[in-house]
């Protein structure tokens, strides 16, 4: 079978445009609603998506009068859906900054087995003052001594999900024996960030590990998806500019020892769709009406690690803005983001209006014809595997893209009309990992 | 209305007999299987239960050969079972030693939302050495430390759940205000073991707080149980034990200034029901029979503090053995099993059988009539306000108990036929906690 398109619906309540829970059609208490997530991830899966994907920080993240701030944990909401969908994907952001090796390790492998091999983990480190103040910490840890911990993290947990054989259960009633007590080991890792003995407390899971997913772009970031991301989220905003990405991210991971083909890549796209071009675009701009600026400057601020007032409404970004070395938020978006402003010669309200609608991802707007184009173009040019998709409204958005773009790519062979696998890695053509502990102890 | 019964099914994979996966009709694969939890769940939600419950701890708890020791995290599994349920409430255990606040407030939080107010919290502060050494510790942290952490903790999490206001959320699309900004406050807590500033990142929840629940009956759980509990689970051998510890705690409640009808006390039990007396007691036989005593010993000898070859299996226990104040694990549990095996002057052999059913639970051999007649007995005479009913056998012992022995109690009027509330409180008959932060800021 020829290359295919991969699909990851990027679930966010009412949607990616911060103004779009203020639509009429929008539920503003969507992000609270199992309900409607469970609608979302149907669509997704009957569109045979690869995945469903959850955002996450342990912080209250926006200014709670902006746009709904508040955000069900979502491992739990994962657990939750896994309930009442049977194929898609499930992958939910996990910070290695904020939570212990052995909790989560087990969080993950107990959504596998209770998804049937579903489990995807979006690997973040956490930027900013704010989480590290909720807990214990006065400031935040340096972006390389996090990526530092973000690795010893990994080694621990996939030691942790290899503690167990894949064939330690016997189940041998007979015989009094639940498991071979030789197939299931301790891990006794002293590391530098942590110890841990182990074993975990959860058998093998049915994928192994859970898909390892990654979105950083710093330096630090896109050397650690080299070594250990098997999907990769990318915020790019012009064609060349991923293909740049694409083609760094596969080399870097043939330098660290691995198949290129292992590491998918999906930039995230904002699709705004319309029967005819106008509708797209007038749907677009009634967006832009609904941004409220004040709560978007302060927001703009944060990123580019500048006082608020700094920021003129109608005058470009200031000269003397920070460089991504002095900022220990998110480098990559804040650089993206000058870039941005500079190489179109934005104004604020301009480079806002952009940013309310994909916060630096792609917007394709247009009629489905144009997005299905677009996305092929990219597919088959060296820029993705796949794409992110970040719907501007919720559910529309999605019912719009499912219905209409979905087809025509399924038309042209380019997306699967069945699901052929059944766990989230056979989706997206990726290996079940062997057992290191297996290996080293035969 | 008159007082009515409360009813907890204890979930156990294939029962809390350790021997009861070695049973014809047993899966020795339910404790990974989302299916078999979603029927006793089920089953339990017919019959008008109050709550289902997990237990849990953050280690290996068994030896693996011995019994199905693999275990899904509780809070997860909840979330998928709130998917396929409406009613019952759901109570997961969850540590304080080895969580930290805002990550578990936030879960808690996100269950009682995703079950629309059914969410309870068992907490534990976790004894073992092996737990410790699961998070960077060589020893764990002495029990009354665990208990002033676990204070502290609840101080957090309460305030956490009380940082946004009920009436926060003014979704009011025409001013593009979705929550009112003064009514979302940090906690600034800075105590001895942790410094949190909040405001949490979930809106407060359908309950206000989950359901808390509590299980230890050493002194320091005891008081404890008397500050913070709503519900406590307990084990008693004998009426005159249960009734003494139903006293002890509703006067601690009381003089910790608080109703005694808030503190749902639920001894539990085993129920082993057959039709008739003899039938009853031939499974209670065939399970006895079941039990491989190398394993049963091991653990014997774990929870007394003592090595295995000191334990013979045809003789009494030593004379010498460690006190409650010597060891740092379950220390109730080991007074609760030296005093019953120096009361009935039993052999180590005698006793594993005994613990192998109930591990000092009440074990109700009996036929339906009988069963109903002791649960009475003890709801009249001031030992229980209701049950944490745990089955030998599962889910045979759950459908006998649903089938024969609750329509007995409703028919008697001492259980309900029909929920009458939406939450976990409200089936508890538990008030919904004021906001704290609200009081003192109005």
């Amino acid at each position: 079978m020829s290359r295919q398109l991969h699909f990851n619906l990027f679930l966010h309540d009412t949607g990616h445009h911060e103004a779009s829970w203020r639509l009429p059609e929008s539920d503003p208490y969507a992000n609270l609603s199992l309900a409607a997530h469970q609608h979302l991830t149907r669509v997704a899966e009957e569109a045979k998506f690869d995945s469903v994907f959850l955002a996450d920080s342990p912080v209250l993240w926006s200014d709670p009068g902006r746009r709904p701030s508040g955000k069900l944990e979502p491992t739990l909401l994962l657990a939750s859906l896994a309930a009442t969908t049977t194929r898609i994907g499930l992958i939910a952001t996990a910070s290695t900054s904020y939570n212990e090796p052995f909790n989560l390790a087990r969080r993950f492998a107990s959504l596998d087995h209770l998804s049937g091999g579903r489990a995807g983990w979006n690997i973040v480190t956490t930027a900013g003052e704010a989480a590290a103040r909720n807990f214990g910490l006065d400031e935040q840890p340096q972006h390389r001594t996090r990526y530092e911990r973000a690795d010893e993290f990994l080694e621990v947990s996939t030691k942790l999900w290899d503690s167990w054989a894949d064939d330690a259960i016997l189940a041998d009633k007979q015989a009094g024996v639940h498991a071979a007590r030789d197939r299931v080991r301790s891990i006794d890792h002293h590391g530098t960030y942590f110890r841990v003995d182990g074993p975990l407390n959860v058998p093998r899971s049915p994928q192994g590990y859970p898909l390892l997913v990654q979105a950083g772009s710093s330096e630090n970031g896109k050397e650690f998806a080299a070594k250990w991301a098997e999907a990769v989220f990318v915020a790019q905003p012009t064609l060349r500019e991923s293909q740049d990405f694409y083609a760094d991210l596969k080399r870097r991971a043939v330098a660290a020892g691995r198949d290129p083909d292992h590491v998918v890549i999906l930039p995230g796209i904002v699709p705004v769709i319309g029967d005819t071009e106008a509708e797209a675009r007038e749907l677009d701009a009634e967006l832009e009406r609904l941004i409220a600026p004040e709560f978007a400057v302060a927001t703009l601020a944060t990123v580019l690690g500048v006082d608020a007032d700094r920021l003129r409404l109608d005058e470009p970004l200031p000269a003397d803005l920070p460089g991504e070395d002095e900022i220990e938020g998110h480098k990559s978006r804040r650089t993206l983001i000058v870039e941005w402003g500079r190489r179109e010669n934005l104004t604020v309200r301009q480079l806002i209006g952009k940013l309310g609608g994909g916060r630096g991802h792609r917007t394709f707007t247009g009629t489905p014809v144009q997005i299905a184009d677009t996305i092929q173009h990219y597919f088959e040019n060296g820029a993705a595997d796949g794409f992110n998709i970040m719907p501007a409204v919720l559910p529309s958005g999605i019912e719009a893209f499912a219905a209409k773009v979905v087809p025509i790519l399924q038309e042209r062979g380019l997306f699967r009309t069945e699901y052929t696998g059944r766990t989230l890695r056979e989706h997206y053509g990726l290996p079940r990992p062997a057992n290191r502990l297996e290996l080293i102890s035969r």
